[in-house]
């Protein structure tokens, strides 16, 4: 899988490198700012799944770029205000200086807020398969209710409420299932409504399959804060336990994480059972997700 | 025009103060912060004009109320990240604690975020006047390009670049247009979107409208920072001062300041004699703009 996710890791940069170059006034730190937050390294694991998800249900790449930006600048422009030093106060970020350290806080709040607004722009603007403007209607709708105050904004606001309180497993999951579930299940959701009522008709399957590696993604994350070099991991190792936050480590034990993680990984094949389209990527995805070491 | 403004406050505090509502943990600090940054107080300028613009072309009000909801989150979560500590650092707004006073700084970069998100939300999920998606598609795209990397958050980068720096006025002109006058552009356009072809055929003479009150806003606001006492801006007089900022009256004198305003008052009239409906309200609007003293 790893040649095929480098094939679409580049052609999203090359995506996002163009709307991000259409702006004007593109010497500007803010302009230089939002690449810096989108282009530098990162796994691109949410592009990835609309254009495996679009592309099992037989959408072509051309009609999956859309999302695929989309749904990349949400989570990039996520991450350049939770590194804030008012939120997680991280200077490192894909083995880079975060945003705030390479320009300046200012800057990096409005680069974070463009990039939200970009993902709404290239949803409205960008190529889609169907020529109606009701799918793209539809993506907008999915993708705001997934970041905002429904979904992730409300998952990081769940997640500092936490923090250095006690916290037990339903609610980390409450938390987890917004901060970073609701964006992983979008990417998804947004590659089956590019393929109009065929995606529609799976929608359920690969809500459970999202789900299941959503969480999966966030225990194996958990995980590696604590068994993980900073190297590797180019971020700080330990930081969780810096913040006092809560992890699926410090609640069910390592061992009884990695068995969480088998477990989700488990749910996710299940799910995927009863989509008759070839799953395969999927599948190998779901293996990604839990056996990453960064 | 006051009373009448009035209504059109209500009725849009009406609406966000729904749409806030509707989202899920409605205790958390960041739904309370969100509701801190769009109810409490706030001259709604933008929805009006959204609301009055669609009117004049013979738009129900229950059609316009979507467009007008939108915009004024974009405009409330501007104001939040505007006034954090990295930015303008102002603790007072509306005469109320800023949003990072009232609570603190993560939730405020959170609500502001949230707010922003909560704008295309509403575009995509509420009512409009035209079964079509191609509306809805058109004023998403309106609204993200007003408001992001080519429109507000470009000017506000735009000021942040010339502090302390000399501006002339034309520079101080492409500050303004982006950083204000581009969503104070959009709110019209999205009352004349709202209007279907109606609309489209006025946007012209709108635009030329829409520019020279943006404008003139701005240079009231930068004259009543320099003549307006703290109570009745409802925010620290000479703040412009303090951050070294460039305005009108330091490169007009104050005079020549209200002399540009009273300029772009007349060619903002010379503008409506175009319209063929009856453009009364948005006359009143202009007068407004430049008389008004907070």
């Amino acid at each position: 899988m790893s040649q095929s996710l480098g094939y679409y890791q580049q052609r999203n940069n090359q995506q996002l490198s163009q709307w991000i170059e259409q702006q004007p006034f593109s010497d500007l730190p803010l302009i230089k700012a939002m690449k810096h937050g989108t282009l530098l390294g990162g796994k691109r694991a949410r592009p990835y799944l609309t254009y495996i998800t679009g592309e099992m249900l037989g959408v072509e790449l051309d009609h999956l770029d859309t999302p695929a930006a989309a749904v990349e600048c949400i989570h990039a422009y996520s991450l350049i205000h939770d590194d804030l030093p008012a939120m997680d106060d991280d200077d490192l970020r894909r083995g880079q200086p975060t945003c705030h350290i390479a320009f300046d806080e200012a800057t990096a709040i409005l680069a974070g807020d463009a990039l939200q607004t970009l993902a709404f722009d290239i949803l409205a603007s960008g190529p889609l398969s169907h020529d109606g403007e009701t799918q793209r209607v539809a993506m907008v709708k999915e993708l705001a209710q997934a970041s905002g105050a429904s979904g992730m904004c409300m998952g990081q606001a769940l997640d500092i409420a936490a923090e250095g309180k006690h916290v037990d497993l339903e609610q980390l999951e409450t938390i987890h299932k917004h901060k970073t579930g609701a964006l992983i299940r979008c990417a998804i959701r947004l590659g089956a409504l590019a393929a109009g009522d065929k995606g529609l008709a799976v929608l359920p399957q690969l809500n459970q399959y999202a789900d299941a590696i959503g969480l999966a993604f966030q225990v194996q994350d958990d995980i590696l804060d604590v068994i993980s070099d900073t190297e590797t991991l180019g971020k700080p190792q330990g930081s969780d336990l810096k913040l006092d936050k809560s992890t699926y480590p410090a609640l069910l034990g390592l061992d009884g994480a990695k068995a969480k993680a088998q477990q989700l990984y488990q749910d996710a094949l299940h799910a995927l059972e009863a989509i008759p389209y070839n799953t395969d990527q999927l599948e190998v995805f779901a293996r990604y997700v839990i056996e990453r070491n960064n």
